[in-house]
């Protein structure tokens, strides 16, 4: 059988992971996928570094443009990343040359998605991106294949390994998010520079191409709300354990009536939530779909080899020709209409409030009833200990209810000077 | 667009919801499948049962038969159940007729699902099966496809809604096995005869289906080492919560040097598992691929609408051309090779004992004596405080043995008359 063959431009420990899949399990790789599949060009910067792969055999292409139009080479592998430059010229450049592409970029694929997976059909190849959200777990592949009878009302996720490692260490340990930061990225689990990570951007890309396929919509990036986890601090963490709640960057995507509602923000998970349970760099992805019923996926969310697994998994479906038949007749990316959006102050959610008053009579009397001036039903209130100083923390979770009710309630109750500092809030599923 | 036409053979809960998702659903899953899907014939025994949807403009036939036939039937779909009889004759039927087939008839496919697919292949029509296993968790596309780079190490599942309800039920609410079940079948999720579920039939006829996937491997479904739920007690339930567990009916595949092992037991989860959190009527499925890592998949394992979404899934595959060349080139069941199979007692996993013991000196240095002799390394004990005739319980876990070594050690407690009565057993995952 004629092997398919594979050219990987960008030789990090994801490529070098895919090299080494397809040497290690090419047995069970070729009766999967029909024939065999082998690697037969990469490309990337530094020649001579050891990526603890043999490249024997391989023709190496010192530019990756060359690696996309190789005729020996039938599926491109992008592992460049990065939205702009050479990721983005290559891609280009091999759908343009009628190569079907695989690749792992979500900022990519959550900038210039539309018009690529546009060139992609006009090419009429594959633009295959499993890998881009959540490393090892399928979950590309669930919502579009595995969920296809389903009106998708909720996807709710934890989409970053490095946000959910530091969240989980600073609950865990008692750390605060410096040391948690500086412990991730000793371990490997933060970059040098996390600033993607942290302030929620790399979820945002994320969501948007989780929400284009659940909702068929051209989603731009900005239509995404997001915050990041720079601001939580310990006192966040203990609140979230006095609700019984833990913290979590969650991405969500929610189907309404006044419209579909992305974001990204810290947000307090109840404890008996399956979400609440994905700890340490794990990532988990928690839909709704109206016959299915809640769907839980939890593994690896990076890594050089669950990474690879998913690059894999679409080079396999290339080569059987599964994903052929889905990239023309779905137009994910390149949907025609635009979905409605709901505006921000008409998001529906529980919210939680945390209040820094002096220990006085009257004061939870003046919450609960300007709260209640402003129509926000209360589902559980927390008064601590006052301290040395006479000041005392009142936490309060609502009921599911718009930003618009919470916040002028929040403005109401911070304006009145019932407080001694800013109020803090955060969303909870 | 030509609409694909679907023919429903039985038409119970699961069937109505397929028409029901169809019709509801019918812009998404146009969209998703590139033209209309619909129904244009059922059969079902009683013509004049409300269903609660409608059937008009659908042909009803009084056989099977001929709907595997009617010309105006593109892909049939088999909710007849059972293992042989007119379920049977249906597939054999349509796939001769070259019609593919979609079915969640787990026993028919763990005993004939060889013989079927190769007729399917023979025809050059699919044969597909998501409904089979853990209702609509996409488990057969995440084993088949999503994790097709990795080798599997282990597949461990709670495949049983019925049995996993009873579990959940005497662990919280202290109930018996009799009560518990009693109340299954009070909400619908035990039938009025439960033995095929709790006697662990059902879980291993989808432990066949999932093992052929993960394996490769022709697999007898008399090679499932089987045990049921029946003789759970209260006792083993506050047994697993002393040792930090919960009682779960566990499937598992395991690959290891000696072989496959394949068994359904009750097994103690261990409360850090995310097994253990699977509750109540859901499933859960564990899957380790050697790249992709631990991945977990939660959701409803039955129901007619999640059951309706796992047939659309491949009702939809097949529409787009997804499943067609899987099937073909992929030999799941009619693999020619029979995998090695571990024996029972070269079986490699950690165990748990239950001795009944009077409250004497010595008795735990004896036992913990013939566990040295046998080999046996201890994890922990757990005694507990001697009731009014002077009795006591002992609960040891082991480290990860044979259980050749481990009922070695138990066969020789219990003959050298150190416990009161024959001593309760169980395995842990």
């Amino acid at each position: 059988m004629t092997p398919l063959r594979v050219g990987i431009a960008g030789l990090g420990t994801v490529g070098a992971g895919v090299v080494k899949l397809l040497r290690d399990n090419a047995d069970l790789i070729t009766a999967r996928a029909g024939r065999p599949i082998i690697v037969t060009a990469v490309s990337a910067r530094d020649r001579n570094r050891d990526r603890g792969v043999s490249l024997e055999n391989i023709v190496w292409h010192e530019h990756a443009m060359a690696l996309a139009v190789d005729p020996d080479v039938d599926i491109v592998v992008e592992l460049i990343g990065g939205s702009e430059g050479p990721a983005k010229a290559l891609v280009e450049r091999a759908l343009a040359a009628h190569r079907p592409v695989v690749t792992a970029n979500k900022a990519l694929l959550a900038i210039h998605g539309a018009a690529l997976a546009e060139a992609a059909e006009a090419a009429g190849v594959t633009l295959a991106y499993e890998a881009a959200v959540a490393g090892g777990i399928p979950v590309i592949k669930t919502l579009r294949e595995g969920l296809a009878g389903n009106r998708i009302d909720r996807v709710a996720g934890i989409l970053n390994g490095t946000c959910n490692y530091i969240l989980t260490r600073m609950e865990e340990e008692g750390r605060s998010y410096g040391d948690a930061l500086l412990e991730a990225q000793r371990l490997g689990y933060a970059e040098e520079d996390p600033t993607l990570d942290v302030n929620g951007t790399d979820t945002a890309h994320k969501l948007a191409i989780l929400a284009r396929i659940a909702y068929h919509s051209r989603i731009p990036i900005h239509a995404i709300r997001c915050e990041g986890i720079q601001q939580i601090t310990q006192a966040d963490i203990l609140s979230a354990k006095t609700m019984g709640a833990r913290i979590k960057l969650l991405a969500v995507a929610k189907r309404g009536d006044g419209g579909l509602e992305l974001r990204v923000a810290p947000t307090l998970v109840p404890l008996d939530h399956p979400l609440a349970s994905v700890r340490r760099n794990y990532n988990g992805i928690h839909v709704l779909g109206s016959a299915a019923g809640p769907t839980l996926l939890v593994g690896q969310g990076a890594g050089a080899l669950p990474t690879a697994s998913a690059i894999l998994a679409d080079v396999v479906d290339v080569c059987t020709g599964r994903y052929q038949a889905t990239a023309s007749r779905f137009r994910f990316f390149s949907a025609a209409h635009d979905v409605a959006l709901l505006p921000e102050d008409a998001e529906l959610t529980g919210s939680y409030a945390r209040f820094h008053v002096p220990d006085r009579a009257g004061v939870l009397a003046s919450i609960t009833q300007i709260f209640s001036q402003h129509g926000v039903s209360i589902l559980s209130i927390h008064q601590g200990t006052p301290d040395a100083q006479g000041h005392a923390t009142i936490e309060v979770v609502t009921h599911p209810l718009t930003s618009r009710s919470f916040f002028a309630a929040i403005h109401s109750i911070d304006g009145q000077q019932v407080t001694l500092t800013p109020t803090v809030t955060l969303r909870r599923l």
